[in-house]
């Protein structure tokens, strides 16, 4: 259930992004600097925000910096000086960006006019095939979830039952207790020490991780195979192990791991290249594949295919792109048919058509009068309560987070607290389930674990019936099973203890999710409160069915937590594979939205938030447009020119105050000031490096084999740090020359533009980088993601964040 | 059914749109423009395809025209200087576009400046309950549809049954016919004669109309009251006159107009301003509003929400908002539920839910095994026959309409052919009724005119329950009636002569639509498939369900026809009320599509190209990467200085041979070369122009009024012609300042840009002027919607589209 543990889980090791062995060059490179300055037109002049914490040289040409900002500054700067305590007014300079633009440089255009039509088709049908195979492979992963979860539980469950049953009649519960308290504490233990010390970033859901990597943020490690199968196994030991959590959640994450290490071909963790799909090794194409993931894990999660395409859209795509869906709902059709098919056969019943997903909500009554009107005002009155509900859990859970990060960041601590949780949690179920004197008669359905415990033959107690089981059982049974089923107060009991503990639960240093919690407690209160209705009317009530509403508690409780609609409504509907109920649920998701909202945000977006992610929202925040982007840009920016010393290029890379990741390449023209003619990535210069494309003199050609796309390919996306690239005192009077490599037509926008006018081509387009440019064309400076991500909406109007490297 | 009738349908009446006038004006504007060219920096060189056809003058800057080119040039001269005859080949140069990029001037700027958090909180608010009434406003006119259409059928067909009835005892039932084939023909005729005489672009199903809008296309008229009213009268006539047409997509125009008038809070024909919703008299917000209209439409028509969101999404939107999507949903949802509301009323069920569209597939059993593996390879086949009978019956339909273009343009023979066809549909279903020879037991079912003629008593002559009545209802008792209501040779037959009545129909000049013949048609043939495998094995086979091979054929046909996947999957999930055949309805749809598009475009996309619209793809070509902006870009362009004198305004506006509808704005300082400082719209200048915001030397402020956004807002979207402002000659003398008015930021591409980055560009952020600069940010020119359409891929490679004004 824990979708974010803490900051450390988020970043993975930084040492292996080169960090470490960045700072290890810091001195060499402060020199580097220090000759480069003068260089870039005299010693930049800070502007706002230049404290330690931010690192900008030199400066390029006419910002003109108003005096009022003097004062701003040094307010800031000693605000920002001190250590920064964890606050949500941090955005974190520590997340690099994706690049969704192609860098049409030269090999770029050269590669794809060579291709024909004929091929662009192949590459079509390529990419089809790629989708076919990250369904079918997610498909299996969540039946191998499934599966295991279902062996592992039935024996966990059977040695607790004999147990209880055997002591039930003896005396000594306290036995039964201590056992399956220990017997649940290890099984999470494991699972929280594999995320805790093998991969961090495999904890929690992973959605948010899958929204901020379609939101164009890179989260080291969040798509290897490492944190694949440290996810999967996490999951079963998580469920297994009784907390309060879901298969379903995860299986969104993995389904994104599995289509970015399809779609490239090779495994760089194995160290094995197929040296097929080559064509697709950059950030644009694994970005689409990774949304087909993430809808055919949502997909396989909830026999959902068509809620999958649309939570992948809803949460991650910018431009909406026609073939693109198409790829993406044939990638979800085939991961929930795989699951389907695997699933019949494993359950002997080949060609059975009923376990579309994990979660299954069993088939709902179809008769035409399946609700009245007159019910719709108490849907939406529980849309209501689940949206404030849900909003007194995020808020819990926030505040929780909080106090994780701050204080329990060391990974014993976490695998302690995750131990404590099962232990709590086997605990308060036992103690409910020993004190419940609610007893039902024992029927035939499908929940293989009833407790007879002190009820007697015949009868078995019904609050065990809500925690001695898996999750997703409980919830089945709070759907369906009849009225009568569950006495009030059993409900009771169970929605506000389970409420505590699944909001404990999520932020665990263990790997699970948060949809199906959310569910059981809505199912729960749901169905109080269609038992309160029927006992507040006098007169027998025929339409007032305990399993309507618990549907729609669950769905009010869900929508509440996390605020999705749209793709939420579909997957409901989907998952109880029926549409009579769309209507209400879509009334109870959009009532639970704006009442949530009201208060705090969904509980991604916190977790987002608390991260300190550069999370790029839809919109450029509403009261936003008094700012132009001379006054959001980051400068002054470092470019490069045209031909350009290796030994400025190396120092400038190695500069570790800066680590700028893109750099403008202007062109001097005999006196006049320099104009704007191409963008170079880090990545891109660190190959140059790497092959030595130097040139000896001016006006001397390359004397190394041509550099092809194949080189940049093969070498993305684990660039090599500067510090391991070689160059000697004899290269480095050499010159670059970046004419073919650098992007000569990158995205500008004058200087003069508003800010909303900025945000809108660079969320449309998914930049990395935008130049900012005055009306002759010379750099003014660069906007990049955190320049924009930090305005948002505050109580007081526009608020900005600060900048941090932590 | 008929879509798009005539090329002259789409344009509407050009006179109004200034056109008449503006070519009274051009003997004065040739004057001016002579007098303007020196001035543009001398005679422009005529690029590419620069024939009497197309119309640019001046020339700007450097624009290297290599000598390639004359060749080129002479040879497309010779080719386009004579008549063109209509081809695919071509695209006109008539339609204008839309500007979904707000116009950010100083007006503009301040307004947003002013306005605070709590104030935009309140159009948001607004827009939300906009979208309300939107969804009742369409939901109601779905409704006023449907009784009007069953009311005046009823009567209709009772005529003719007691006629029939009469008749069949007595003998001469050629009197039956003629009264019949006479009944639909006048019915037609009236519906026709609206359509052709008052309102053309209220033709066909509006569909491809819309489509363009959201793309960016301003269709002329196409969103105005008068067209709304013409379109509802006249769908109700086609349907009642027993045309093989449905009522539903005529739905989603008729949302569209509700959404453009509403949202606007005025009407323009009526001249009614209600002073309200003056925030959103821009292209921008009327574009979202009428997203959500369509998607009210498609909900309405199908009771599909959902499935109209992601209609409205597919279709239309380019950049996928998440608050957008909510709103269109929420339009959506009140759309379904008023109908609902309002029908379950009619019908005396109050609380009813089952009638939550105007069709109503009725509801499929949904017990476990609906279906088998083994069957999907069957429905895959049958996607396959769907996609080639859509693609036969596309290109039959492309090439009447083609033929309709060239022969049936005079507006009393397209009224006479919807009578012939009226005429014809209804002796053809009189003569197969009256030599059929299929007798079914008379049953319990919905259908109410179950025709005895020469059955025996207790029986029904089968072939008239598919004819005489409502396609709808013929629709569902293909899907739901028991095995064994009908016979092969019926459907056989059926199928046969529908198939090319229905071509024949759509593209009419009446208002009508496609979905429910493509569904009848695909319903019968799947129908006919059904009994086949029935028969075909000798075993009796319990899952060969002929109503569930029914819905798969009219899934497959109607894929196969208008090829749109994934909100039509949602649509016939939402329409079947079952998502268990959600799965295999998803692969024939998809199979349907892949295999059509072998052949042929689907309808909609070959109507558009048949109008010869500027249609922009998701994507620019694929193998357009050689071209560059500099290639593609409309030059030379008209500029204007930032203080420009009102004569040369006047004349600019008023030259018949440009046309032109962005203005870059250039500074020319102190001798250097002018560059690009802003851009500006003919709507603006006429405004200027029209409240004579002059100053009379340099240097001096406007003595006018100070003009406020309001100004623009009111004269949205008429604009009046040029011709309507008079200038006096002093007045011309004097000067106009536009710096407050022009856009300052507009943007730009670098002229080496490629092809698929401009379209990526221009697409994405939905530009109507993009504006080509070079290095030094000097106006090399402007590319249109215009410039990027006419690239496409055809058989050899990339091909490039005819402009002409036809």
């Amino acid at each position: 259930m824990a979708n974010v543990a803490t900051r450390e889980s988020w970043s993975g090791r930084p040492e292996e992004e080169g960090a470490a062995a960045a700072a290890a060059a810091a001195a060499a490179a402060a020199t580097a600097a220090a000759e480069r300055t003068p260089l870039l037109n005299g010693a930049g002049t800070p502007r706002r925000f230049s404290s330690s914490l931010l690192f900008r040289i030199g400066q390029l040409s006419t910002v003109d910096l108003g005096d009022e900002n003097q004062e701003l500054e040094t307010e800031l700067a000693t605000m920002v000086v001190k250590e920064i305590p964890h606050t949500e007014n941090l955005l974190s300079l520590k997340y690099e960006s994706l690049d969704y633009d192609n860098s049409e440089n030269q090999l770029f255009l050269e590669e794809e006019r060579r291709i024909n039509h004929a091929a662009f088709r192949t590459v079509e049908v390529t990419r089809w095939v790629i989708c076919g195979l990250i369904g079918i492979l997610t498909g299996l992963i969540a039946c191998f979830i499934d599966i295991m979860v279902e062996q592992l539980a039935l024996v966990k469950y059977q040695v607790i039952k004999s147990n209880i049953d055997k002591f039930t009649e003896k005396g000594g519960l306290s036995f039964s207790l201590l056992l399956w308290a220990s017997l649940n504490a290890v099984i999470v233990m494991i699972g929280s020490l594999i995320v805790a010390f093998i991969e961090p970033v495999a904890a929690g859901s992973g959605i948010p991780q899958i929204k901020c990597f379609l939101n164009g943020v890179k989260i080291p490690h969040v798509v290897r195979l490492k944190t694949l199968v440290v996810k999967v196994c996490g999951v079963i030991l998580s469920v297994v192990g009784g907390l309060a959590v879901g298969k379903e959640g995860p299986m969104i994450h993995s389904g994104a791991v599995v289509a970015a290490g399809i779609s490239q071909g090779r495994s760089t963790s194995l160290k094995k290249d197929f040296k097929i799909f080559e064509y697709f090794r950059r950030d644009t194409e694994k970005r689409d594949f990774v949304s087909a993931g993430a809808a055919a894990g949502v997909s396989a999660a909830f026999g959902a295919p068509v809620g999958g395409v649309l939570f992948s859209l809803e949460e991650g795509a910018s431009f909406w792109n026609q073939l693109l869906t198409w790829r993406i709902f044939f990638a979800s059709m085939i991961s929930t048919f795989t699951l389907n098919f695997v699933l019949s056969i494993y359950n002997r019943k080949p060609g059975d058509l009923t376990s579309p997903g994990l979660i299954n909500f069993g088939r709902f009554d179809t008769d035409e009068n399946s609700y009245k009107y007159f019910e719709l005002p108490i849907f939406i009155g529980m849309g209501a309560v689940g949206g404030m509900l849900g909003a007194l859990f995020n808020a819990l859970n926030n505040w929780l987070t909080v106090f994780r990060i701050r204080y329990v960041h060391r990974r014993c601590l976490q695998v302690i607290e995750a131990m404590l949780v099962a232990a709590v949690t086997a605990t308060i179920a036992f103690v409910l389930i020993y004190s419940s004197s609610d007893c039902q008669p024992l029927r035939e359905v499908s929940g293989e674990y009833m407790l007879q415990l002190f009820c007697p033959d015949g009868q078995y107690n019904a609050m065990a019936s809500a925690f001695f089981t898996t999750p997703e059982s409980s919830v089945r049974r709070l759907f369906h099973d009849p009225a009568g089923s569950f006495n009030p107060q059993t409900l009771g009991l169970f929605t506000l203890l389970y409420f505590f503990l699944a909001c404990w639960t999520y932020g665990l240093t263990v790997s699970a999710g948060v949809f199906i919690p959310s569910l059981l407690l809505g199912a729960a209160w749901g169905r109080l409160f269609g038992i309160l209705i029927t006992k507040l009317s006098t007169a027998t009530i025929a339409w007032a069915d305990p399993g309507k509403y618990a549907l729609m508690g669950a769905a009010a409780q869900l929508g509440g937590i996390v605020r999705m609609t749209l793709s939420l409504t579909v997957i409901m509907v989907e998952a109880t594979g029926n549409v009579t109920y769309g209507f209400p649920i879509m009334l109870v998701l959009i009532t639970a939205k704006i009442v949530g909202d009201i208060f705090v945000e969904g509980l991604y977006d916190l977790h987002i938030k608390l991260q300190s992610v550069p999370f790029l929202h839809w919109e450029a925040p509403v009261t936003s447009h008094s700012l132009t982007a001379k006054e959001v840009l980051s400068s002054p920016v470092t470019w490069l020119h045209r031909r350009e010393k290796v030994g400025i290029i190396v120092d400038i890379l190695s500069d570790t105050r800066t680590n700028h990741n893109g750099f403008p390449v202007v062109e001097n023209n005999s006196g006049e000031p320099p104009r704007l003619c191409g963008l170079i990535l880090r990545s891109q210069l660190i190959v140059l490096l790497k092959h030595k494309v130097f040139v000896e003199r001016e006006n001397m050609s390359p004397s190394l084999r041509r550099l092809k796309l194949k080189d940049f390919r093969d070498a993305y996306p684990r660039f090599p740090p500067i510090q391991s690239i070689h160059v000697s005192q004899d290269e480095r009077e050499c010159l670059m020359d970046l004419s073919e490599f650098m992007n000569p037509t990158p995205y500008t926008v004058p200087q003069e533009a508003s800010l909303p006018r900025v945000f809108k081509l660079f969320r449309a387009l998914g930049l990395r980088h935008l130049v900012v440019v005055n009306s002759h064309n010379r750099v003014v400076g660069l906007v990049t993601r955190k320049d924009l991500a930090r305005y948002r909406i505050g109580k007081n109007g526009l608020e900005e964040l600060c900048l941090a490297q932590t």
